[in-house]
């Protein structure tokens, strides 16, 4: 297949570009660096640099002997984004390319203004692209488990039948988000919801947790071909702050009570649900929406696991609750449904002691790269 | 109360302004003429001509006596619209400023992505306005009833209870638009609605139907005061086709079967709307939704509703179906709750036969002015 992997220079653009480049793909891979210049804006620098993607694909054909194509643009310029459609024509679209960061889009107004107006009219861009140039394109969208929130009733995948004065219909599940981030996600679904029904795309919206990890199959040829590594509070996740103050010798940091629950998934799994989403497509007209997430824990059991992962290497890691600059439900119920990936073939990697261990060791030899100004939250919601 | 009133200029805006003037308000009138603008782009001029904002407040001024201060300028330019709640500090806003043509929206990728940017870029700017510099002021906003689509169920006032698997929560209605113009509106619930209850916004929702009627107390007093009219495929309603279409000698055309059921309401019935909803604010945290119609029926019904007024007045009208341009539904199940606003206060005006007599009336002085070209369908969704 050819496919377009928009955000290829992110987190989990560039190891789905090689995993989709290794399976035989013909991979062109987009991005405009808006990431990394945030970071550097910020002062959210991740523990090790990343060659950029032009270096990072040169490396990558030296040790597998196989192609991956850069394009560097903007996706929220409509002549850059419908003008690769039109150029690739491609069979199917791997969608990452959203500014990610729930803490900045909450930072003030620019922030929040260029995260609603970057993230929906990328998606815009996307949809009309594969309107033109390739209608029959599947378009796999990474949504977020966040775009649900934490309802008080069990979170199903992506769809409601609701029963209601003895009638019924089905309807997108609700939606009710914590960050204008997440929100834009919200917003890019109902979009995505209208094109699909009116012009019958085709199209897979995976609703993502957390994801760590730094191993795959390609990122472990060489060393530079790994993923980025944030553990700031822009873009780190909880996951990744945790690992870091364990090798810094600071108490992990609970924002609050600590019982917010979230489904998590490993770095290896993504890699595997795209590859499956890419191999069982939506049918036209279908906006087919699958949980993506293996396991789900409280941040209190999170930092418990990495607290005894780091003590099994002698780190002696404490755990504190700290004021939490969210505003976010800390004891809640959630229950939330995984099983469309499973069935499709999923075959889950765990939050073991091993992993969180490799995560830890990597951390260690960067040791001395790590900024504790970087870590504690600088962006509060209230 | 010193009250914003935002997209002034349209065919509520204008009535609005003057109805809140003349209760006694301070009434800032705010509009770029975008409504204007497309109209002439798209040969989509109303039946007769309305003089521009700054002369209609001059010439209501003469006839009422009361000030209506008037700003032209773009709301989706963060500037503009920033600087007028700093400014004036409002203590209500009434938010009508969007593209508000369906057909318009679905024209093609420019249109569409204008109506995304602009109807998205207004609303954000809008809450931002409130909370920078007036967080107490009352929002009030214009949704429509369209961004519910045709339900399977009943429909009612913006919220849900919920119950699944023996739990309960309550969410947004769930929304399913018809339209990109529509979706648009969808958009801004979503992201009012986040905004509201993170940082304790104050805001009502009104969900409007379709709109008829050219008079108000204050549109009486003086010809010029009335307002706008259109007929058109781009921002005509079908009430106002089928009126000139019965007046020009033509058959009133239904798209399709003609079983789509839609709420409407009296152009009075509007101010009185707005007017209970700004005596009675959203509380702080709040995003208050009422369905604002006061009676459904089918366009069938409508049509018929026309037929009669017209064979009155010795009109001879027929009623003809074409092949409906969108992409709806054209025989479903309606029924939507609207009794929020009744008890507010709301004492309706229904469409009986005088009424649309009346219309007519207005309609047969400017005969000649009808262009058949406009009322065609000019837009098609597939």
């Amino acid at each position: 297949m050819r496919m377009l992997i928009l955000g290829a220079d992110g987190y989990l653009g560039w190891p789905t570009a090689m995993d989709l480049a290794a399976k035989g793909h013909e991979v062109i891979a987009v991005d405009n660096y808006l990431r990394r210049n945030i970071a550097k804006d910020t002062d959210s620098l991740p523990l090790f640099e990343n060659p950029d993607l032009k270096e990072r694909a040169g490396i990558f054909k030296a040790v597998s002997g196989k192609d991956i194509k850069v394009e560097i643009g903007d996706l929220a310029d409509a002549d850059f984004a419908l003008g690769l459609f039109e150029k690739y024509k491609p069979d199917a679209v791997v969608h990452y390319a959203e500014q990610p960061s729930a803490p900045y889009s909450m930072r003030g107004f620019d922030e929040a203004r260029m995260t609603l107006n970057n993230n929906l009219n990328v998606t815009f861009n996307v949809i009309w692209g594969a309107l033109q140039h390739a209608p029959e394109c599947h378009i796999i969208k990474l949504g977020t488990m966040g775009e649900y929130g934490t309802p008080n009733i069990d979170i199903e995948e992506g769809w409601l039948e609701i029963e209601h004065k003895g009638r019924k219909d089905k309807f997108l599940y609700p939606r009710q988000a914590g960050s204008l981030y997440h929100t834009t996600k919200v917003l890019d679904t109902d979009l995505m919801w209208f094109y699909v029904r009116t012009y019958g795309l085709r199209m897979t919206d995976l609703m993502q947790g957390p994801v760590y990890g730094l191993q795959t199959a390609e990122a472990d040829m060489d060393e530079r071909l790994g993923p980025n590594f944030h553990y700031d509070d822009i873009f780190g996740t909880a996951v990744n702050r945790f690992l870091v103050q364990a090798v810094a010798g600071v108490p992990l940091t609970v924002y609050g009570k600590g019982g917010q629950t979230r489904g998590y998934l490993n770095l290896k799994d993504t890699l595997q649900c795209i590859d499956l989403a890419a191999k069982n497509p939506a049918a036209k007209g279908e906006l087919r929406i699958l949980n993506q997430f293996t396991e789900q824990f409280s941040v209190n059991e999170l930092a418990e696991r990495v607290q005894k992962a780091g003590n099994r290497m002698g780190l002696n890691v404490q755990i504190k609750s700290i004021d939490n600059p969210r505003k976010e439900m800390e004891d809640h119920y959630y229950n939330a449904a995984h099983s469309g990936l499973m069935e499709l073939g999923l075959k889950p990697h765990y939050m073991t002691e091993d992993v969180l261990v490799a995560m830890l060791e990597r951390i260690v030899e960067h040791k001395d790269a790590i900024s504790k100004d970087r870590i504690m939250p600088r962006v509060r919601w209230k």
